[in-house]
C-alpha cells in the first residue's frame, strides 16, 4: 500500500519531470534554428519566414538575447489570449472543439472537487473504521470510503452526492452539446464554396452487362436525379499507381542526399552497392544510379497512368457524384436510391483531402466480413493483451519483488527506491505498452474500409477507448486483486466479477493517481518538447535539404491526433467520475492534468499542428456519449461497491441513476445529433439561393471538375496544364490537398493579420 | 415435481378442452344464424349475402343438413388451400406475413427437435446422476441435462448442439427476412395509388408571429421543395368534436333500441328515468327523451363544427403536405428540413385510416417528457406487478397449500385433482393477469404520442414482449424458487441471480410445459370459437338491428390483434430455444402449438378478422430482432447453467456464441431493415413515370384534396356533398377509411372470384 509519502515523492518526481521539460521548451523554442519546429503552423500559413535568410552570424542559429531566457513560461499566457473565434479563423473548428473537450474537464471536475472536499472527505475521515480493522492501510484511504463502517447511515451522503455529481455533469454536457451544435452550423453556413458541398460519394455501383460504369452512372442519375445531376467522376483503381509514385519520391530523396553530399565533399564522389541494403553488389555511382532509377520510374508511371486511363477494369464501381445545387446533393445523399440497399450506397463525399482512396472499391459483403473479422481481432487484442500488463504489475508489488528476489530487498527496503518503484513503474509499462497500439488501431480501422480519414480516426479513438478500459482501467484494477488472491479468482465465475471491481476500487486509488502523475502531467510537458519531430527535422535539413521548399517539406507540423489524444482524454473522466464518490483525493490530481493540458495543447494548435482535414467537429457525439458511458460505468461500480459495503437499502435509488442517464443521452442525441448527420434541406437552400443571387454566371462544373481526381493524376495534371487550375488558383482553400505528403500550403485566414499580432509577443522573443 | 404421469393428465385435459372447443366451432358456424359472426369477412368484402334475406323457414336459423355435421373438421385443410398470393390480395400482406411468424416457428423447431431427440436425449437419458443423489426428481428430469452430473465431458454434446441450434436459427431467420422484404417492397410496387404515396406528415411547425400556420407552411415547402409541392391539409383539433359525435352515435343507439322494444310490443310505450343510470329521476317517453337529445347533439355538432373552422387556434402546428410526385414527396420524408431537428419534423404520413388523430399537436418537449413518464410508470409495471403472481404461484405449490391448510390434505391427495392443480393452476393465473395488461400498454403508448395505430401496436408489442419475459418466463423461473428457498433469496445480491436463473431452468421445464398447453394449445383452440363476438353479436342483433346496414355495423370481424398475438408468440420462441438445449422434451408441445395455431390464425385470416390498417409488413424488423433477442438469452442462460455444472472449460467457447449473433443481427439489420423503412428513390420515380404515362391528365390534387381530413368532418361532407367523391367511387379502395367505426366496406379484391371458389366448400356447408 502506498502512503500519502510515496504520492508526495510521486508527485515531487513528476513535477520536477515536467519541469524540466518546459524548461527545456523555452530554451530550445527561442533558438532560430528550431524555428521551424515550434512555430511551423506560422511557416504553412505563409505568416512566417524563415530567420536563416538574412545575417550570417551565430545569432542565425543560437538566440543570444539572455532577457528572453528570463521569461520562460510567456507563452502560456500568449496561447490563452487568442480568443474562441479567432481560434477557429486560425486552425479550424476541429482544433477549437477539440479544446473544449479539456474545458469540459474543469467546468466537470472543479466544482466537483469543491464540493466533495467540503463534505465528502470530512465525512470519510471521522470515521474509525480502518483503524479498529486489522488490514493495513494508508493516509488516502483514511479519506475515502472505505474508512466507512459496513451499513452505515453514512452511506446516504454518498448516494445524495452521487445525484448531485450525476445532476451536473449531465448539465454541462447538455450545455456544451447546444454549443457545438451551434458553432458547427454557424461554421457550415459560413464557409466558402467546397467541392464536398456538391457531391456525394456513390459506392457499389451494380454491374451492368451492357454499359461501362460511367454510362451507367449517368443514366441512373438522369432517371433518379433528372433536375439536379451535374456530373460525375469515376474512382481509378490507383493503388499501384501511387506505389511508384512513393518510391520515385523516396528515390528522389536519396539522390538529394547524395548531391548534397557531393557538392560539400566536390572532391570525394559519393558511390552506392546495388545489393541488398548496399551491403552487397557491385559498387556503382550513387548519383547516376538514382538518376537512372528516377528515369525508369518516370517511365513506368506514365505507362502505368495510360494503362489505368485506358482500361475499363481499373474503374472501380464507385464515383464522386456532383449535383447543381447543395439541395440536389443534399437530398441524394440522405436518401436510398435503389430498392436494394447495399448498392447505390450514397452518403456525403469527404472532404478531397479527407478521402481514403484505397477503400473506395471494396464491395459490400466483403465488408461486413470485414468488419466480423476486425471485431474477432479486436477482442482477441483486447483480451489477450493482458497477459504483459499482468506481468510487469506483478513486479511492481514490492513484496512480490522480495520474495521472488530475496536479496534485492535491501535495496529495495531504502525508502527513496521503494517509493519510486511504487510510484513510477506500473505507470510507465502502461505507457510503453500503449504506445504502439494507435497505429495497429488504425491499421485495423482502414482494413475495416472507411472512406475518409476522420471516419477512421473516429473509429479507432473508439476501440482505443474501449481498450483502456478494459486493460488500463479494469485490467488494473483486477489483475492487480488477481495477483493477492490469484487462487480464488481463477476458480471464481464471470458473476463475482463485477462485485470484486466495485469492492477493489478504494484500494486502487494511489495506483491510479501515480497514472495520471506520469501520464498527464509529465506526458502533457513532453507533448511540448516535441522531441521526435525535432531531431527528425534536424536530420532532414541536414542530409536533405537544398532549397527553401525542401526545408518547408522537411517540416512535421504533426496533428491533434484525434485516435490517440480524445480516448486518454476520457481515460481522465472515467477515473474523476468513478473516484468522485469513493476517493475524492484523486479529483484535484485530474484537474491539474486538465489545466496543463488546456494550455499546452491550446498553444500547439495555435503554433504547431496543421490538421490534415476538416471535419466541422463531426467527433463531438463520440466524445459526448464516452463522457456519458464513463457516467453509467460510475454509478454501476458504486452500486456493486455499496453492496458489498452492506447498504443494500440505497440500492433502488442507485438503479435509477444509470436509467435517468441512459434517458438523458438518448435526450441529447435526438436533439442535437442531427445536426452532426445530416445536413438540412433549408440550410442548403438557403446558401444556393445566395449564391445564384450573387453569382449568377457560376460555372460550376469548371469548379467541380477535377476536384475528386485522385491525388496520383492530380500531381501530373499539375506539371501538364497549369492554366487549368488557374481559377482554383485565386482561391487556393479549394484545392483540394494533396493527402499524404504535407506539402499543402493553407492560406491565411482572413483574420490572419490580428492572429500574428496577437503573438507578437512570441515572435518579438526569436 | 410433476411427475411425466402429471403432465399426461393435463395433456389430455387440454386435448380434450381443444377437442371441445373444435366441436364447438364445427356446429356453430355452420348454423345459418351465426354466418355473420363466423365469415364477416366476405360480407366485408361484398363476396356474401346474409342467409336470413331468403325464405322464413327453420333452416334460416338453424342448419338442418345432418350431413354436414359429420365433417366438422373440414375447415382445416380449407384454410390452408389458399395460395399466398391470393391470401395477399384478400387480407392484405399484413395477415399474410403474420402467418409466416408460425411459420418460421416450426421450421427453425421441427429440425431442432428431430437432433435433439436423435442426440441429446438418449445422452441426457443414460446417466444416472439423478438416481443416485438425494434429490426429488421425476421422469421429465430425467431426459433433461440434470441427469449429467458436474463435470462431465457429455457436456460437449450440449455445446455442439447449441451452436448448430444457433446457425440453424439464423439461417432460417435470414431467409425469412429476405423473402418478406421482397414481399414487402413487390407489395408496394404493385399497389395502387394512394394518398399517403404523395403525402408527408410535417409535425411541430415553429409558429410564426405574422403568418398562420397555413401560410407559413405554403411559404416553406415553395421556398424548400419548389419543384414538387403540392398542396398540404391543416389538421384540426377536433378531440371535442369527435366526443360529440360518439356520444351522438350512442344515443342513436338507445334510440334504435327503444324503438325496436316499441315495434316490438306496440301496446308498451317504452319510458325511463333520467337520472343517474336511468335509476332515479322523474320518468320520460324513452324515443321522444333520445330523439330530442339527438337533435340537440347534431346542433352542438354543427357549432362546434364551425366554430373549429373558424378559429386559428384549432389548427394545429401540424400538417400533411402533399407532393406532385411520389419522388418528392421520397425525398421530403427521409430528410431533415430545418437546422433546429425538433421543429419542422418529417416523416411519412401513415395511411388515412391509420392516422391515430389525437397525437398530432402533441410538441416535442412534451415528447420527450411523455416518453420518460411511460418509461418510469412502465418499469413500475413490470416490476410490480409480480407481486400478485408471486401469491398465486404459492398457492400452485402443493407441499405449500398442504402446509398452510392442512384440512384439505385429503382432498388435495387424490391422484386426480392433484394432477389437476398442478397443471392448471399456475398457467390460468397467469392468464388472467395478461388479459387486462394489453389495454393499459395500448393506452400508454398512445399516452407517448405515437402518429398512427400501426407505430402504436408495434410499441405495444415491444412492451409486452418485455413484460413477459420478466414476469412470465423470469417471474416463473426466480419466485418459483424464491418460495422454496425465501430466506436465501432476499438477501442475495444481484450479482447471483443470473446463475439461480440458469440453475432453475431444468427444474421449471413441467410449468412451462402446462403452460403452453394451456395457454397455447387451449387458447388457440378457444380463439376460434369467438365466443365473445359470438355474444355480442347476437344481443346486438336482437336488441339494436333494424336494417340490413345495421346488421353490418353489428358484426364484429375484429383484427390480428398485432400488440398481443405477436409478443405471445415470441414467449414460445423464447421457451423453445431457452429448452432446446436443456429440456428438449418441451420442444413437441411448442410443435403442436405452432402448426395448431398456423392452421387456426389462417382461418381467421380468411374468414374473419378485418385489418384496420395495413402496413405493409412493417412489423418484420421487431419480429426478427426479438427472435434474435430470445436465442441470445437462451445462449447466456445455457452459459448459466453451465457454470453451475462446473463445465467452466466450455465458457470461453459460448461467449462466442452470443457475439456471433449480436454479429449476425446487425448484418441483418443493415441489410434487410432499410426495405421497411425508407421508400428508395428508384422506385418511386419508376412508379411517377409509369403513371405519368399511363395518365397524363391525372388530376392529382382532386384526388388528395380530401384524403386526409379529419373522419369526423369527412362523415359530414359525405352527407354534404356525394358529388364530390364520385371520383373516389370509382376506385373505392382509395376512400380513407373511417378509423375507429367499423363501417368501412373494403372492395373486393381482383382475385376475389377465384378466391370464393377456392373456399366454395365452406360456403357450401352452410
Amino acid at each position: 500500500m502506498a502512503t500519502l509519502n510515496d504520492i508526495g515523492v510521486a508527485a515531487a518526481i513528476n513535477i520536477l519531470t515536467a519541469f524540466a521539460f518546459f524548461l527545456a521548451f523555452a530554451v530550445l523554442r527561442i533558438q532560430p534554428v528550431n524555428d521551424r519546429v515550434y512555430f511551423p503552423k506560422w511557416y504553412l500559413k505563409g505568416l512566417r519566414s524563415s530567420p536563416l535568410r538574412s545575417g550570417a552570424s551565430v545569432s542565425k542559429f543560437v538566440n543570444l538575447d539572455f532577457r528572453s531566457y528570463v521569461r520562460f513560461l510567456t507563452w502560456m499566457p500568449a496561447a490563452l489570449q487568442m480568443p474562441e473565434p479567432e481560434l477557429i479563423d486560425h486552425a479550424g473548428l476541429d482544433s477549437a472543439v477539440y479544446l473544449r473537450i479539456y474545458l469540459i474537464g474543469l467546468k466537470i471536475f472543479v466544482p466537483i472537487t469543491l464540493l466533495a472536499f467540503s463534505i465528502m472527505v470530512p465525512v470519510n475521515w471521522t470515521n474509525k473504521t480502518l483503524e479498529h480493522s486489522n488490514l493495513t492501510y494508508s493516509d488516502v484511504d483514511k479519506l475515502s470510503i472505505s474508512n466507512i463502517p459496513s451499513a452505515s447511515h453514512r452511506f446516504w451522503t454518498h448516494l445524495v452526492m452521487a445525484y448531485a455529481f450525476t445532476f451536473w455533469t449531465c448539465y454541462v454536457l447538455k450545455r456544451e452539446f447546444e454549443i457545438v451544435a451551434a458553432l458547427r452550423l454557424h461554421f457550415l453556413a459560413s464557409e466558402q464554396r467546397h467541392p464536398d458541398q456538391f457531391t456525394v460519394l456513390v459506392r457499389n455501383v451494380p454491374p451492368d452487362p451492357d454499359e461501362s460504369i460511367s454510362e451507367l452512372l449517368e443514366h441512373f442519375f438522369l432517371v433518379n436525379h433528372p433536375d439536379h445531376y451535374l456530373s460525375h467522376q469515376v474512382v481509378y483503381n490507383a493503388n499501384r499507381l501511387s506505389e511508384l509514385v512513393n518510391e520515385k519520391n523516396k528515390t528522389q530523396n536519396w539522390l538529394d542526399y547524395y548531391q548534397n553530399k557531393y557538392s560539400r565533399h566536390p572532391d570525394h564522389k559519393p558511390s552506392i552497392k546495388t545489393g541488398f541494403l548496399g551491403l552487397c553488389g557491385s559498387r556503382v555511382d550513387a548519383i547516376d544510379f538514382y538518376t537512372s532509377k528516377i528515369e525508369r520510374l518516370s517511365r513506368d508511371i506514365s505507362q502505368e497512368r495510360e494503362k489505368i486511363m485506358g482500361n475499363a477494369r481499373s474503374i472501380m464501381p464507385a464515383a464522386f457524384v456532383s449535383f447543381q445545387t447543395r439541395w440536389g446533393a443534399a437530398v441524394c445523399a440522405q436518401t436510398q436510391l435503389s430498392r436494394n440497399p447495399t448498392t447505390w450506397l450514397t452518403e456525403w463525399a469527404p472532404e478531397p483531402r479527407d478521402v481514403c482512396w484505397e477503400n473506395l472499391a471494396i464491395p459490400y459483403v466483403s465488408l461486413t466480413i470485414r468488419r466480423l473479422i476486425i471485431a474477432v481481432a479486436f477482442f482477441f487484442l483486447t483480451f489477450f493483451f493482458m497477459i504483459p500488463i499482468v506481468f510487469v504489475q506483478s513486479l511492481a508489488n514490492i513484496e512480490a519483488i522480495e520474495k521472488a528476489l530475496p536479496f534485492l530487498k535491501p535495496i529495495i527496503e531504502v525508502k527513496f527506491i521503494k517509493s519510486l518503484i511504487q510510484g513510477f513503474l506500473p505507470g510507465i509499462a502502461l505507457k510503453i505498452f500503449l504506445i504502439f497500439l494507435p497505429t495497429i488501431l488504425m491499421l485495423m480501422s482502414k482494413f475495416e474500409g472507411f472512406i475518409s480519414q476522420s471516419a477512421l480516426e473516429r473509429r479507432s479513438a473508439t476501440r482505443y477507448y474501449f481498450f483502456q478500459f478494459i486493460n488500463v482501467f479494469l485490467g488494473s484494477i483486477i489483475t492487480g486483486t488477481a495477483f493477492q488472491q490469484l487462487n480464488n479468482f481463477i476458480h471464481q465465475s464471470a458473476n463475482d466479477i463485477p462485485k470484486t471491481i466495485g469492492a477493489s476500487i478504494p484500494m486502487k486509488a494511489t495506483f491510479f493517481i501515480t497514472y495520471i502523475m506520469v501520464d498527464g502531467w509529465a506526458g502533457v510537458a513532453a507533448e511540448i518538447l516535441r522531441l521526435k519531430p525535432l531531431v527528425i527535422y534536424h536530420l532532414k535539413n541536414f542530409f536533405l535539404v537544398k532549397t527553401e521548399k525542401d526545408r518547408e517539406e522537411a517540416m512535421d507540423p504533426g496533428t491533434l491526433g484525434f485516435n490517440t489524444g480524445e480516448p486518454q482524454i476520457q481515460l481522465y473522466f472515467l477515473l474523476g467520475l468513478v473516484y468522485a464518490v469513493v476517493t475524492p483525493i484523486l479529483l484535484p490530481f485530474i484537474i491539474i492534468f486538465f489545466s496543463l493540458a488546456y494550455v499546452v495543447y491550446r498553444h500547439q494548435i495555435i503554433n504547431v499542428y496543421n490538421q490534415e482535414y476538416e471535419s466541422a467537429a463531426a467527433f463531438w457525439p463520440d466524445v459526448h456519449a464516452r463522457i456519458v458511458t464513463a457516467l453509467i460505468i460510475s454509478q454501476l461500480l458504486l452500486m456493486g461497491l455499496l453492496s458489498t459495503k452492506e447498504a443494500a437499502q440505497s440500492t433502488p435509488l442507485l438503479i435509477m441513476l444509470p436509467i435517468l442517464t441512459i434517458w438523458f443521452h438518448r435526450f441529447c442525441k435526438e436533439r442535437y445529433e442531427p445536426a452532426f448527420i445530416s445536413y438540412p434541406l433549408q440550410e442548403a437552400m438557403m446558401k444556393d439561393t445566395l449564391e445564384r443571387t450573387r453569382e449568377p454566371n457560376l460555372n460550376l462544373k469548371g469548379f467541380l471538375q477535377n476536384a475528386y481526381i485522385h491525388p496520383v493524376f492530380k500531381q501530373a495534371d499539375d506539371n501538364d496544364n497549369e492554366s487549368a487550375n488557374e481559377e482554383s488558383d485565386q482561391e487556393p482553400a479549394l484545392i483540394p490537398t494533396k493527402r499524404g505528403s504535407r506539402t499543402s500550403i493553407p492560406m491565411p485566414s482572413k483574420h490572419g493579420g490580428s492572429t500574428s499580432n496577437s503573438l507578437s509577443s512570441n515572435q518579438g522573443n526569436s
